[in-house]
């Protein structure tokens, strides 16, 4: 295959896949649930802040998740936290795309949940190419992983509407140059919501969980207005 | 595309690529270069190995570097070590591919080499699917990754030749189950050489540079005996 050839099969998959999340958007709305794509390195701390979330918040909103794996290591962990998890297998695919989120949320009752929490693979770089029709993506940067990540995975961190930098603690032992990371956040994307947290010790964590309270607010707000308005019409 | 149709695309790129990989095997091994494909997940630690590895060789052997990235950045750090370093830029590709080393390797005096690093994309999913016509998969894993990334990345881990676990200082200050991450490693690649390292403190690294010291020599033995069948026919 040449390689113009092969650019025109990428490019044809990722027009299909944004027609697919268009249309899981249009579900999830209807459905009044608020939706995140959460991104990250392998071993950046995805399900770690899905645990903490879930036992943060479980009380206050209906939630649901869906995991990305090969394997269901992590579906198993979430859960134990009494909500609902379905496991969507990759089959090796280093990334989610629409098509494989759709016949897992078929099988969630989306009028009985608030927040779904969708965990993708492991990477920072191709989750970034594919929309999966959720309302943030959410990507997680860890201290461990260096301040040079902003400069290195630029598509990842352009395309963020929320950034977790996350292991915080971390900084008693590592040089981290926090300015420098935020320099390069900055240079790609202005303004970019930003939560410093440790989900190990829970600094940091209250303003992420009262940034998702007011996102699942204003959906449930808004989608409360348009049954009115489709009722009074 | 149809999922089918998909996966014959994706089954046509990779057996082009080991045509390819072969054919840069045989160039490599011509010239007496033994070359390795470093993977790991992002920050797990490739530069710093490589940093440290230059500067502790580099006085014996003839090393050159190439590196696959979106942005430069590795590519300068390893320069100011006095070697020859190319970059690939993946043009946002999440790993490296056969067809983009070859370039690189026409831009080094091969028979002037005696050790080729090759730093793959951070990702510890689709590089393991492509083969470079290097002679090892070296892998590295870090603590602060957590304990259960071969059971979560089973392809990387099944086809490493060499694993390296990095930032083992940080054992300090996090709790890793090292017994479990061994047994998921054995479970997938028993007999792998294994390598508990740091490069921040350079704990451990003595017996990687051995490693390296000792291939090298392998390959130039054979490379010599190859060279007197050839005069001697």
């Amino acid at each position: 295959m040449t390689e113009t050839k092969r650019v025109q099969v990428e490019e044809h998959i990722l027009s299909i896949n944004d027609e697919l999340a268009a249309g899981l958007r249009t579900r999830l709305d209807a459905a009044g649930v608020f939706a995140i794509n959460l991104m990250a390195s392998p071993g950046g701390g995805k399900t770690s802040l899905i645990l903490r979330t879930v036992e943060a918040l479980k009380d206050d909103l209906r939630l649901a998740a869906v995991d990305g794996d090969v394997v269901p290591v992590d579906v198993e962990k979430i859960a134990t936290q009494g909500i609902q998890v379905e496991l969507i297998n990759t089959g090796g695919s280093c990334h989610l795309e629409a098509h494989m989120l759709s016949p897992a949320l078929d099988r969630i009752d989306l009028d009985a949940v608030d927040l779904l929490i969708v965990e993708n693979v492991g990477n920072l770089i191709c989750p970034a190419s594919f929309q999966l029709g959720t309302h943030a993506n959410v990507v997680i940067a860890s201290i461990p992983e260096g301040d040079d990540k902003p400069y290195k995975y630029p598509t990842m961190f352009r395309g963020a509407d929320v950034l977790l930098l996350n292991k915080i603690d971390y900084l008693a032992v590592q040089e981290f140059d926090i300015d420098y990371f935020r320099r390069g956040v900055e240079a790609l994307n202005e303004g970019l919501t930003f939560f410093p947290v440790s989900c190990r010790t829970g600094e940091g964590l209250e303003a992420w969980y009262d940034w998702l309270r007011e996102q699942v607010r204003k959906t449930t707000a808004g989608s409360a207005e348009a049954r009115e308005l489709v009722q009074g019409s």
